[in-house]
């Protein structure tokens, strides 16, 4: 390490956990991670885990700030922290950032997540917040619309420096469900990714009265049924359907004509 | 048995197998199902595993007629029948029927299912042609939509006596699958059906621009994280969900205002 460490940033999330340890510029000087999510942390085991993990960062005479974001603040999670009501001031959220006690030399506290609501069903983030509050601080931005694509993609409109409202898709989940059982599984093999696949699913799902997305999915069997694909391309065409129904509704809920994706550069290629 | 057996029609599935044998009246003089669904028959097996099944029936000196429908025709099944391309003539179906060999007392034929195709997508049956055509029959009707809801729900679009289009929706796959694992069934608990949430899945997915149903699922969870649903009423809402956003596609894509709704009193009721 280059230089002394002056704090922590932590994003513990169900399945994974990555942390930076960051100099007094800014700097990342130091990067972990590990597949300790909230799910292999064993009930009261959080501050533990989270000693063990930051162990050789902590082995200072300093106390270190530690922020932690993602699911880590859920009901699951370490400590349960409230959700903000969207629209909200993501510049403000420093002031509701929600204490730890912890016994180490770390003062941590947890970036509480933002919800809004659809024609009263309520819509959840934990952990997004933070990625957007990075792109709108590194780009000097006031209004966008950005995309975060994974399991549970989002899709998020700022306006005049607030997070307004946001779209959960449950676009991944469906795909990985669809993928490991079913009579869609069934007729799958394995193979390289598709993009044309891909993109006739795209065009399929963007189609005017193209149908519910349930009888979208039918046509992956069919497709294969009657060799209009290749077995080891209906996942990716499956792919396309979802993430075309995905962008449909969403380009069209958003309105904008600029959308700032973030994400790897696997998950980004698709959208 | 009150009546001679003059033939026999089997409706052979997937999962499950039923059959029951007519009098010369047309009569149903007996009837038989089991489990020995496609899945449950060894390859090569098919004639064996009918005239287990249907030993007492075939007992007698005449040699019978059988006609079978559903997935025995399919690649999986007895026998590959070829699909008759829609709009199809079903009071013509008699003369399309697919003569499969065997060494018993019996005559068999396999009824074609009926395939379509919606933008260059093909679609299809295997048995469902046969309760289309049953209806029609016995309501003496030339133009009809029916709903046969399912695992794979069809709605049947009917004009001038032809089975002129269809679409499958896989709403029950969808279901069992979201039920099943997944985020979503990790918060439900086991209770009776709640025909309230259900109601209030069916409304939010028929409300105009509620998106798209990877969104709509994920207020499943929301509506369980928060509480505005007791966990054991998720499922319904979930059902709710996908039968509302199947019924708002499929309403707008008949365009029919009556709609004959054909299968067992428990799954209808939803509908």
């Amino acid at each position: 390490m280059t230089e002394p460490i002056a704090m922590i940033a932590v994003d513990w999330g169900t399945t994974n956990r990555r942390a930076w340890a960051l100099g007094v510029t800014g700097n990342v000087v130091d990067e972990r991670g590990d597949g300790e999510g909230l799910l292999a942390v064993k009930p009261g085991g959080f501050a533990k885990s989270f000693a063990d993990f930051a162990a050789p960062w902590l082995a200072g005479e300093r106390t270190l700030s530690v922020l932690m974001c993602g699911m880590v603040g859920s009901k699951m999670g370490w400590v349960e922290v409230p959700y903000i009501a969207a629209p909200a001031d993501l510049a403000n959220l420093g002031r509701k950032l929600h204490p730890v006690p912890f016994a180490g030399k770390a003062r941590i506290a947890i970036v509480p997540g933002v919800s809004c609501e659809h024609k009263g069903v309520p819509d959840v983030m934990r952990g997004e917040e933070c990625q957007v509050l990075a792109v709108l601080a590194e780009r000097k931005l006031k209004e966008a619309c950005l995309l975060l694509p994974g399991t549970h993609s989002k899709w998020v409109q700022v306006r005049r420096g607030q997070l307004a409202s946001f779209r959960t898709y449950m676009t991944g989940e469906l795909y990985n469900a669809l993928t490991s059982s079913g009579t869609l599984a069934q007729l799958m093999e394995k193979g390289e990714a598709d993009g044309d696949a891909f993109l006739k699913g795209v065009e399929r799902a963007r189609e005017e009265g193209a149908g519910a997305l349930s009888h979208l999915l039918f046509g992956v069997r069919t497709q294969g049924l009657f060799a209009r694909l290749p077995r080891a391309s209906l996942a990716s065409y499956l792919s396309g359907l979802l993430i075309g129904t995905e962008m449909k509704d969403a380009l069209a809920w958003t309105g904008a004509r600029q959308i700032i994706a973030v994400g790897s550069p696997g998950l980004l290629e698709n959208y």
